[in-house]
């Protein structure tokens, strides 16, 4: 399996925990050097708090520990096309590489709705990646959802 | 004066306080039931936090003080134009009216960008009302950028 899979795998992961919290099953991994330092999945309903996206927290996690608030250099894998939120914050914290699996034409903020990366006022695109392992991040959400109705 | 501008008084107030701790100068505060509920300036550089914009800040203040994600009801008052990562937030948290300063064409997210609440898939749309005590708002700003050149 390639490197990249490894750690899509690991934020598949995040994604399966978060679902079987009754989170929104989409899980983060932040990665630097080569390892990870920050994971994380939907935490909005455990702690209710509508910014706790996997995204927003690995790098929050991530910035606590190095000290920092730019994290230039890191590669942020996330089961889900992440919203305009996130895709902001990725920008902000100057996120080298951007790994998402499936895409959301509803919710999406990078590939869809206000396209963050395109706006020319953006200052610092990553550059990013999409459908990686994109079925089996789309398969969880799916069932999520079915199982909810 | 009116009850508005009062409250934008408050968000300036925090926006001076910010600006003071070399943080860009940008204040919020959450109205809840016509009382405050949460305030905060920008944060970024003191908690090494790319998210700890005043918006977001007040925001999960309020949410945790509230023991809910959703601020149905609630008014934000922001100096500044929200950006794209804080126009999504405030639209997750069901914010009902967004009262904000100066205009941000660099890096505003509202009426400038991706216009995230002209979106056709944004799920609430705030009302929202602009240049509310916007020259003060400015002149902060643009004072800061000035003693940092």
């Amino acid at each position: 399996m390639a490197k990249n899979d490894g750690f899509m795998t690991e934020a598949l992961q995040e994604a399966e925990q978060a679902g079987s919290r009754g989170e929104i099953p989409v899980g983060a991994v932040l990665v630097m050097d080569g390892k990870i330092l920050a994971r994380s999945g939907n935490r909005t309903r455990a702690e209710n708090d509508v910014t706790a996206h996997a995204e927003i927290n690995v790098i929050r996690e991530a910035s606590r520990l190095l000290g920092q608030e730019r994290l230039t250099g890191a590669d942020l894998y996330v089961t889900l096309e992440p919203c305009a939120m996130c895709a902001a914050a990725i920008s902000f914290a100057r996120i080298r590489r951007l790994y998402y699996g499936a895409e959301d034409p509803k919710g999406g903020g990078v590939d869809h709705g206000g396209r963050f990366y395109a706006q020319p006022t953006c200052h610092h695109v990553p550059e990013v990646y999409s459908a990686i392992a994109e079925r089996q991040a789309a398969e969880l959400l799916k069932r999520f959802f079915q199982e909810k109705r």
